[in-house]
């Protein structure tokens, strides 16, 4: 039986996506940055966020669209406060700067916001909200997207799936909620219909705002529906207000798709917060008292059939821990594709598992 | 044909509510407070969360539950953060308090964070979070509550239907977002059924985690779902930790239900936070571009059959415009409560219309 994946081990893999990121023009010190929150991010089983999108990076940095030695600049800091110019620099060496920033006011003011406007595609928020909670600290990670998600009764995209994650400290795993805001990821609606399955006509609607089970019809003027009706509408324009009004990004339409135009800057903003857990009580404390509010909601009643009871995050940590000791799970097809790059870029680098 | 409401101007009911609140044991001060929060919420057209509550906050004063002369205390202040102890005053009074501060920690540092434990049950979060609004900040405000949903898979309460509310200035009406994270409000779930509707089985499930159609099983260990399933219950989690482990406040099952021990503090928490919009730009630049997204989405296509497209706060804010101008909206069960009320204190108000 042919293989679907294989499992690499996290540094090889890390080595690898480095190697690529200096070959395509990053610094030494930027490619170190991406490829542990691509690769982390794969190690945490969210493979449609991490290593998965290197080729199009990499398309964006050869055509254009990503500038791989861009140098960060604080336009304005002011208080808790900071504003960050990307310089269409890859997303995600400019969220882990500007989260660094956002760690290091929070430590000096107790909270902090670091908006950021011409950025890029910045993956797995999870990743930067979880550096905040290494420190203490609740960290919280907002990007802007292009517009998908339809109104509430309207018809075709209005505003992006925009994604939230935020990460909290406790005794053990952190709590981690990363998550977007349609009903159902597109890719995994794609998935479902290419393997034969159906979708429900609840998750997307078509041109004329009807209905549909086409995901195709996203091509055509579709546009998905957003979790819980008005409400999640609501959270989705305030992420927009936050991570693209706010910092002076590219709002909805304004926002270019980094897969249809590689050789364009996306103009893609973010917002970083962070929270000093400590100003408000003992750390060890706050993490002990998150902890049991986790075993709380794991220890409670489940309903018939089901197994186990979630915290946000509870999967992505056990995910990340077998990663460790059994490797990355790489799809083939993924692997083929890091390996083509490696050799385009004249690269002999060790791919033999 | 009997009236169902009565429309009472702004000042005269907010006047009624003040003077019940004294003869209860308010400050002339805290009453101002209380009752333009309580009224202001009715003129918004949100009903469920304004004057309606009174009569249960009056039951909770004259019982021990709220302490009509509490002292709100700062225990914490350091930086653009504070915490403060409610004292067990009434919620809507503790809230405005911490809101002051933390827009006045958001004009000194840029952004604030303001926790509160020891509080009662605040009614709307909009109101506090348009108060930032008001002073050019997007403001955010939060309320832990008794446990009423379900986790994914699980039977029965785990963790509070926690209010969100969110307000951004614009140049012209603000965006206002004030949602809980079912997926229907209970109360509305229970006027559906009492009025001869039924519900789908989706919104909530019995003791055993099974769907069920019948509101009344959360009176015998039911729960209701959140919307969005793991995503809205992710976001549940996040705000119990923000607005009840962060402040010390009571967590899930030590929060006190209001409405059933009116006699015992609530151990209510909140999370307020203020981020000045002028440290990222312009605040007329901003304004202007959030209204712009506003015309957008109003502006949008609309599917067939669909009038209008909303901003989140756009229907609150004519409601308000036209109590503003005809009076607010009281149902008459409840004006009849009011007159009970302050006949009971001995006051003799003009109720005349």
């Amino acid at each position: 039986m042919d293989k679907t994946e294989v499992r690499v081990p996290f540094d090889k893999l890390k080595e690898i996506v480095r190697s690529i990121l200096v070959s395509v023009g990053l610094s030494a010190p930027d490619a170190e940055i991406a490829a542990d929150v691509l690769v982390t991010t794969d190690a945490r089983g969210v493979s449609s966020h991490g290593v998965y999108a290197l080729p199009g990076y990499v398309r964006q940095m050869r055509e254009g669209g990503i500038d791989p030695r861009a140098d960060i600049a604080v336009l304005e800091e002011s208080g808790a406060t900071c504003l960050i110019d990307g310089k269409n620099g890859m997303g995600q060496v400019v969220s882990v700067k500007a989260t660094r920033k956002a760690i290091e006011l929070a430590r000096k003011y107790g909270t902090s916001v670091v908006c950021v406007r011409n950025s890029s595609h910045f993956g797995a928020g999870a990743y930067y909200a979880m550096m905040c909670a290494k420190e203490n600290q609740i960290g919280i990670a907002i990007s802007n997207a292009t517009p998908v998600l339809a109104a509430p009764g309207g018809c075709g995209p209005a505003v992006g799936n925009n994604p939230i994650a935020v990460a909290v400290p406790t005794a053990d795993d952190p709590v981690v909620l990363d998550i977007a805001l349609s009903i159902v990821a597109v890719g995994k609606m794609m998935n479902i219909v290419k393997s034969g399955g159906t979708i429900p006509d609840n998750w997307i609607t078509d041109e004329e705002g009807r209905p549909s089970t086409d995901p195709y019809v996203l091509d055509r003027g579709g546009a998905a529906l957003p979790f819980g009706g008005y409400k999640g509408f609501g959270i989705a324009v305030i992420t927009e207000i936050l991570a693209a009004v706010l910092p002076g990004a590219g709002v909805t339409k304004e926002l270019r798709d980094w897969l249809l135009y590689p050789h364009l800057p996306t103009r893609t903003g973010h917002f970083f917060a962070a929270i000093d857990v400590s100003r408000f009580m003992p750390v060890q404390a706050f993490k002990e008292r998150v902890s049991l509010f986790g075993k709380e909601i794991r220890g409670g009643k489940r309903a018939a059939g089901v197994e186990r009871l979630y915290m946000p995050g509870d999967m992505e940590n056990e995910a990340e821990r077998k990663s460790m000791l059994s490797g990355v799970a790489v799809p083939i097809h993924l692997w083929k594709a890091l390996k083509e790059l490696a050799e385009e870029e004249g690269l002999s680098l060790d791919m033999e598992l």
